[in-house]
């Protein structure tokens, strides 16, 4: 069965959802094929910190009521180390922008209901998806769904499938780039029935390793641990995670996590990828299928967005205009901030991390960034820049 | 033969003379021992950028007429990668705050000359130097000038002989830890008798690696490559010298280094060290005895002149109150500023070096930290406060 759209879009995570939405306001029809089922997209837990663009892309698309009603929004964040937390003013640093603390999957289940309202086809478990005639004008999606053959005919492909998906794999091995970079460690979180002991994150360096305080509504507190890369869950009961939580959080005047049933854990590996360039012909790569981030900057969703904004400004100047400049111009502009959230994020990432490679001067130099940071209002600044975020350009 | 000073000093680099004449215009006596000649000490070429604390002192302490008349003050420098050189603003972001350019050899010079108009002594040629009872309250320093053997009954010892220095190896070892970090790269640095071809320096991260272009007078230029820890000068005959030079400072507007005859080559081991504690008893180390920092960030005569700016506060409060609150927070405050100025110097080190152990993705994103560093206004404000130097505490 073949279907016709303007714009085949491969992946119904955040990037897929915001992007249909994007070109549905903008009047472009397009199809989303997705191969997980609806709950496991809307159920997923991934990240939780939304930029002020991010923030605002949400209202812009008329999605943004329940965010505005259950986000939280937070002026500033915590750094601590040596026993003390520092607070670093993001709104005061920064003019006014903010974070807002609402996960994903709220942020998938708000895109699906406005998918559905827009009356345009999301299609879940469509198996065995391909990309075909990238380099032709147009470019095609085959997929199975209940085990019939289809095919989307479309102008263009958005491969928002992540970087295990089909689409980045479909870009020509010779001239496309990867850029990689493991991390030596990763992250053990777990999700706890806690109402958040403190308003805001709380980023620590501890001898232990790093360990982040966060939440995602104010009776689910959101907790990380700095763990081996191949750690094993089963090495971590209930008891030794709070316990090493604990430990690593707790400072001086008192504060500590809220202890409460922990209702998931997982582990996160850490990585960067950057696939250059983010565009073959018709098929243009968006979110986790062009980049990786390491989850320390919490930058992942937020270039999805920033990606997805520009990809659906470059489609509707196309369609608008006739001009290409957009499209050509989508990976030279997808990667200059790409490039930044990696450098940010491999900045807090080896600023807050204890690395087995690091001798005494190593440790000690980077406690002597983290006082530098706190007491400088340039180096405070510059990382509420980031971490806040740039406007989506 | 036995001298009775308040303050022993040893070594007549720039920490040993500062010190020296800052205690003599607070009346209090001291006396410099030296193991080089005379015509050693003044001409040994060392570092050559002056923070503006360091130029403040030396107004304060009488001895800047000619480095008011002859130093070189620069209200900004220059960061040069992919073809471009951008220029940060010193003095713009720090509310005026800038560097001078004047030989650290220069600085000795005058520092000299002002020593010998003092009246008090200043013994170049003193070998075999050693220190004795650091534990009481009447430590000694003992060496022997021209076969006879001659002791120094101090108060004080202040330890200004370098990391190679006898006073750093008097520390008794179970308490005082060295931290340490080796650089997988040095510098081969160049005198060359050619104006310089821009007015301010310029740090250029090349494929081939790091260059600095740099100056000492209007007549005389500076040039730094990087090159191999064990690079031998034999294989840099003054044609590939300026051939690489050249290739790494070029930039897309034409300008590059001009050539001239090269007077003086030599290579520059690239480390960190941090002697902690900075005292024991009545003995206090300053400047490189205590510690070194790589030569990128140009702090290593800086933090000397700080050193022995609290050292001699704190040896003129002794004097002046009896209080020694100045002395038992002489580690605490120094190694404050000694960690910020490593910090600094790792960043600039490694934002600027090529290392052979980067993968393509850890280069782009060092090219990323520089195209964020002269993009932000923080970013440039972070480099410039710490370029050219907080003030001294």
């Amino acid at each position: 069965m073949t279907h016709r759209t303007q714009v085949a879009i491969v992946g119904a995570g955040p990037a897929g959802l915001i992007l249909g939405q994007l070109l549905h306001n903008a009047g472009i029809d397009s199809v989303i094929v997705e191969r997980h089922t609806r709950d496991h997209v809307v159920e997923r837990v991934r990240a939780g910190v939304l930029e002020q663009g991010t923030v605002d892309l949400m209202h812009e698309m008329g999605v943004g009521d329940r965010l505005a009603r259950e986000g939280l929004r937070h002026d500033g964040i915590y750094i601590a180390f040596g026993g003390e937390r520092h607070r670093i003013d993001l709104a005061g640093l920064t003019a006014g922008r903010a974070i807002t603390v609402y996960g994903q999957n709220e942020v998938v289940r708000d895109l699906i209901a406005a998918r559905e309202r827009s009356g345009r086809p999301l299609v879940f478990e469509a198996t065995g998806a391909s990309v075909h005639d990238i380099d032709s004008t147009h470019p095609t999606v085959r997929y199975r769904l209940a085990g019939d053959e289809h095919e989307i005919a479309s102008d263009f492909i958005a491969g928002c499938d992540g970087s295990h998906g089909i689409c980045r794999l479909a870009m020509p091995s010779p001239v496309v780039h990867p850029y990689e970079r493991e991390y030596p460690f990763a992250w053990l979180g777990i999700l706890a029935r806690a109402a958040p002991s403190c308003p805001e994150l709380v980023y620590s360096l501890h001898e232990h390793g790093f360990a982040l305080f966060s939440m995602r509504s104010t009776g689910v507190t959101r907790l990380y641990l700095q763990c081996e890369p191949d750690e094993d869950l089963q090495r971590w009961p209930d008891d030794r995670i709070w316990g090493e939580l604990t430990t690593r959080l707790r400072t001086n005047d008192g504060w500590q996590p809220a202890v409460g049933e922990i209702t998931q854990k997982s582990i996160t590996p850490m990585r960067s990828v950057v696939v250059d360039p983010m565009q073959w012909g018709r098929l243009l790569l968006a979110g986790d299928a062009a980049h990786i981030v390491p989850p320390t900057g919490a930058k992942g969703l937020n270039l999805a967005a920033a990606d997805v904004w520009r990809l659906a400004g470059a489609i509707g100047e196309f369609y608008g205009t006739g001009s290409e400049v957009g499209l050509r111009t989508y990976t030279e502009r997808g990667l200059r901030r790409t490039w930044r959230a990696q450098r940010f994020s491999w900045w807090m990432t080896s600023t807050l991390h204890r690395s087995a490679s690091a001798n005494p001067f190593d440790h000690k130099r980077q406690l002597a960034e983290l006082d530098y940071l706190v007491h400088s209002q340039a180096a405070m600044t510059s990382l509420a820049e980031n971490y806040a975020g740039v406007p989506f350009a």
